[in-house]
């Protein structure tokens, strides 16, 4: 009765039916089949070298997983949930196909150890896909900037409008942010670019395994040190998820700059129809959908790495059953980041800024700060400046006037010391430019990050 | 060419591949299908008799919703990702049955209206399934209770063995937690039963419909007062997500009670060989998986409230298209929760407690507060009897001495206040049930609450 | 040398500075202080009407507590971080002020019980000041809706302009949002409002107390039923958590409205000086920085939300020490709340819509769903008229042209169902004014909102 | 009237009080004051060197900085909540000190990079010594590791028995996983260890600054390189909240399994009195609760990168007043983590383990897979041998017998495989030596990863 279960051995009863549905993992573990696979190859051929199992029955069992595996690329592998897992499906396949021999395979490992192992394998691999996707994303803005370098637009702070910014400079600051979200993983990649497998299921093995080989062989950089560690730590799958969440956080704040600037009243950008949709019933819309569900999927993704976070706190050691949750937090939150980023990408290689917007909202009181420090070169102290200059502006908005409407004779009578030339001031491509600091906005500081970008992001 | 789309007409280019991919929600929103109908019925019905549209018309379309609706429940409905959602692929299809009459069922309604009432409609019946599947689990937690009156167990606090209890009072403690999950989830359906359908895309809607009609059709007991809200509110999910993350907790610590219950070490608990599982590779485990399960399960629910929080931080008026990503999390709440508790129910139902066990660790030092609680009665101030009864517990401890080897000699060293009589003190039965205060776990108390527990149980 | 705790009679060392430090609540639980004392009192007079202690010795208990609570009151009473908590501070001091006597009142009473009595008492006040300020807000909202139901805005679905709404409208809606609310909070004072104390440590008490007397002295309308749950149990507080996460993301939605709205490209809506605060550096700012904090605060209430989640997952009954850290996110989250319902009321008080803006934005292409919707009524099936309006659009988009500026002429070009008659719609009071269904922004429905939340704001 | 602020220039009306209330951050910022004076003494030397104000004003400003530090560091510096933050709160005190002149240290830079330098200060200085604390904790694990080097324990999966190790090899689990924790905190420094200051409130500065210089005064490796992501990007404080939640994490593990440990059925662990507390009420109880603690506190780290995360989600560009709520989750996450790891060490130092309790509990059926592996070196395919021990198991435990108790004789009933030498594998220090593989439990690798982390913990 008990029978069918590869662990069934000490069991009367078979399983219930509600809890084999309800502890089954085939149905999303399926997606680490082909580096499940991968993993018992490597494995399969260091028992044979080692003698652990007779060089023969090596090779019958990588030429069996060679066709399982070929049979799940073409899509013909029939996946059972009664035999819970990915990997008890490839087992019970692979002896079906060679025979008992093929029991022999899971000589000297675990499920605790074998699971872990194809699931770094796949972290890896999305990892690095990752990267890619940014570096891409990245070469997107980079062109967006040299498009704009010449155009002006306000940067805003607290959503007022604050001083101006070439555009392309705006483009720049989330090219860093995706710089340093690449960084992470990157560094993300050297906690999951380790072996876990030749742990068994908490002690280590009792053959005379050879870690090395199979680290060689599936191209991992370390060996866990440790078995019990090996087999019942996630923190570098948490460690995933957190980095994902904050470059979703990165790109949902593009979002709600792109959707505030593609309303009527901003008019700043313009999406193309085809990464738009429209309304059921108003026949003018034309809906930034793309940037509002990357925007919404950040609650997403937050919620995955909750949820492993939940998972692991308290957890005692070693392996338990409550780490089968690790995995759909992480397949969505790939899922998720991978189309997020493409979509952003999309985004910005597709966006038009519209000039004449960006530029007359550039100007007009987002220009008094250099209009205080124009008096601080002239000896006053900067706080005295900006008190001044804060009351021209008032001075001004009770009477419905913006500050390029301002005379000379109108700013002596707030200060003695406004002479003749402060009326250069009152450009926002000459203030812009007058930020010289590396870092700021002036033509010649964006024009030295975009040449430091092209050769960075060629490199790469 | 962006002619496909029900929105396209302003539309130049159609819509990019990856978009539509990306954008498309029929993958998942189809689980909306049937209350979608039905919403749809009910509308259709309105416009009919109102005169919007002519009555023939209306038949028609519920007629051809009716052979939709029966397609989809034999699985033979195919639907199309590039006609985004549910609502359209159903639509879609009704034109091609019906005709171009089928295009005057979104008459007087939007998308946005239509989706959030299938979404309640959904949701009112998913939280009526699980406040009925509460009842069951309370229903066998009191039969539990009722199996086990007259055994007791240690109590933990700090999971220290605290004070003697009965079995019993054990599963009423929760079953009072599960009763607080069903009225947070009944006092849920109040802001859930609410109709939204009639305030069109934000702003009301311009034909003469009867709401009420509708409402009273899909049974809804209260209308929505304010169409923005109506179409933009998502507040009624994230309190059914609020409450399925309490109703999970409270699972969790039952099944860590279960867990630690089930160790060799405490053994005080035994679960059915048909509700745990067996390693790969220890052959004598048996592991309480599902238990351990429903404990990962919980970081999913949390994960998933923390997803549609994040969603609706910081969102404009009214509806945005982030929305679309509230249903993943409730969807997989709502499979998740009701798996959860019909998993714990069959654990309840299938436990056996080993009354020897249990018994014997329900003695010695969790008598403690008992002697202190005798020197008090004689007239020692508490905080005097409490310590002198420390310095007994002291004494015996660094003999290795458990507290029912203590003699009245030995006791009276410490206080003459002791006299015989104290000896009938040290036996974990008696001292349970001098815990008469009502809900404390002296067997008549706990008789009462078995009696209350019948009574309200079969009400409901 | 571990005789000066109060629990110190078993222990042989006294405790690590440290520990001591790190395991001491009273920095924080002295917030409780003027509950607890509450709560003593009402033991003590129990303690003594059952003669469990001489009614003496109860009325020298509770006339030291009272003399503690004025100091405390008045700021008199030193807190002592090496006496742990709240409770032991003010046991000491009532055992300093009436003697040995006041040692007595942890008679038939254990820290569990008497903790999360207090716990509870504070919430109940707490919870039923925030229903109150809700109602204030309310009431807020209810006055800018009537100074503005003559003026129309533009709704906004995905921030793009959707279709003309009348201001009061707008307000209505978050009025709505609010009350569900309150209405969350008044069904969770179902669930605090019940009386833990007599629960003792975890299993009840064994002495004759009684609970019905505690319960109506201090105003408890339910006596929790089972010790174990009545001390260990923390979802009412999570609830709570909860309630306020979902309304802090309610006021989070209005302060990005009114920071969008308070934009210079936007120009809705104006905050009085204030209420907004300046820049350090830029002269000319006026920032929404109250609304700015609030919707940040927002993340701060999830995160008491998140913390006291993961605390409880997971959590073996009964009592742990884990549940310490209960208090300080609910005390963060009351003075969070109740501040941001204050500052978001002081809001709408001082807020001014600047009607030239709103109805210059509600015309245009916002009025495109009604001219579909005549075309439905000439009978032309809603989605082709959908797509014919649709064209217009793109029409008129492609000339720089706005809706208004279309002549019959050119509409019959689209459809010859068009008359005289549609220019009638190009207006968007009069297109406001066609959403007559209820809860629909035509002026009526308005008005009658208003009447309905006038009564029943001034019954509640 | 609006005078006070030092931004009031253009505002009519003086702050409402409860905004300034509201808006103040001074009550929790000052924790930023030394970091703060540090860096205006850079940027004050910068301004004096590159002649942006006089070499004697620059003299005079940090002189009077330096004075205020001291009074700071003396306790004698009063902070005023109208002042809003700490650093109005210095420059006040700073012109109070010095005369206008103070006003010129704000020349060339914005509290918006003034404000994230110091909490890049701040938390480059904590990190560092939170590294430092995990390697002091990592050599108290090592340790204990050497001195339990010689004893078994049982390893658990699912919190059953699974196979036996050395207990030197559990505490090295830990070690492992605290070595990942640190990798994370050194990879954060990187991204914290980067410049802001000379960005200006968000677009650069038009003053001829140097920050190679500021950046060399204040120790940082990096100067960032857009001006608007330096002063609005706080990715690398949510980094560190993720990696204090995974350290926490796995803190919570540790604590779990001693908490299980400590427990009677268990009495695998002994905490040292000095490490525990009692209970109010029962006399007998010697509570975990450092541990306790701990595990609850990991919760409110959990909250506080939830709380950060939400804030930026949708936050647009550049500085957004949200962001002041940046700053308590991260200090009290520091205050938190430090305590925490300081706890744990403390506990792993005063740790003993009971060699009898656990030397027991790792034989019998923790040895049956060795039973499996026996039969696979005789040539039995794994499968094959699984299911036969698994035969023997519940032969066993039907006549309540434990795997030591077996008969040759029995075990050939079985399998004729079974021989003489079979009898030696039923010693957990047989089995736990034959894992020699690398990582395993044998005692040549445990002591050759004892030798390890002895080099690389004094490396370090």
């Amino acid at each position: 009765m008990a029978e069918k279960k590869l662990w069934g051995g000490r069991f009367s009863e078979s399983t219930d039916a509600f809890v084999e549905e309800f502890t089954e993992s085939v149905s999303f573990d399926k997606e680490l089949a082909l580096y499940d696979i991968k993993g018992s190859i490597a494995h399969a051929k260091m028992l044979g070298r080692q003698g652990i199992i007779p060089k023969q029955d090596a090779e019958k069992i990588v030429e069996g997983l060679t066709q399982i595996e070929k049979e799940i690329k073409e899509n013909k592998f029939t996946w059972k949930k009664e035999l819970e897992d990915v990997h008890m499906n490839i087992e019970k396949a692979l002896i079906e196909k060679i025979g008992d021999v093929g029991g022999k395979l899971h000589t000297g490992r675990s499920r605790n150890d074998q699971v872990v192992t194809a699931f770094r394998l796949y972290l890896k691999q999305q990892v690095s896909d990752i990267i890619n996707l940014l570096t891409e994303l990245q070469k997107a803005l980079l062109e967006k900037a040299q498009q704009y370098v010449d155009i002006v637009m306000p940067a805003y702070t607290h959503l007022q409008r604050a001083q101006p910014i070439r555009v392309a400079h705006y483009f720049l600051a989330y090219l860093e942010m995706f710089q340093r979200d690449k960084e992470r993983f990157e560094d993300n990649l050297k906690r999951i670019d380790m072996l876990p497998l030749g742990s068994g299921a908490v002690a280590g093995v009792d053959f005379p395994i050879d870690r090395e080989f199979v680290a060689k062989e599936l191209g991992f950089s370390q060996i866990m040190r440790n078995s019990i560690d090996a087999t019942s730590s996630r923190d570098f799958a948490i460690e995933f998820l957190s980095n994902a969440s904050i470059c979703m956080a990165n790109m949902s704040r593009f979002c709600e700059d792109m959707i505030i600037y593609s309303s009527s009243e901003f008019s700043f950008a313009e999406l193309p129809d085809k990464l738009t949709t429209g309304s059921s019933i108003m026949p003018q819309k034309k809906n930034p959908d793309v940037l509002e569900l990357i925007r919404g999927k950040t609650g997403r993704v937050y919620g995955n790495l909750v949820a492993l976070l939940t998972i692991v706190k308290g957890l005692p050691l070693a392996y338990n059953r409550d780490l089968q949750e690790d995995k759909e937090p992480v397949f969505d939150t790939v899922k998720t980041l991978k189309g997020s980023i493409i979509g952003i990408t999309k985004i910005v290689e597709g966006l038009k800024i519209n000039k004449e917007k960006v530029e007359s909202s550039a100007g007009g009181f987002a220009l008094a700060t250099d209009l205080a420090n124009y008096l601080v070169e002239k000896g006053i102290p900067f706080r005295q400046a900006h008190h001044i200059v804060g009351s021209i502006v008032a001075y001004l908005v009770n009477q419905g006037r913006d500050l390029e409407s301002i005379t000379l004779q109108e700013l002596k009578n707030f200060s003695s010391s406004f002479e003749e030339d402060v009326l250069n001031l009152l450009s926002p491509y000459t203030v812009a430019d007058r930020r010289k600091s590396f870092g700021g906005t002036a033509k010649e500081q964006v024009l030295n990050q975009i040449e430091f970008w092209k050769r960075r992001l060629t490199e790469s």
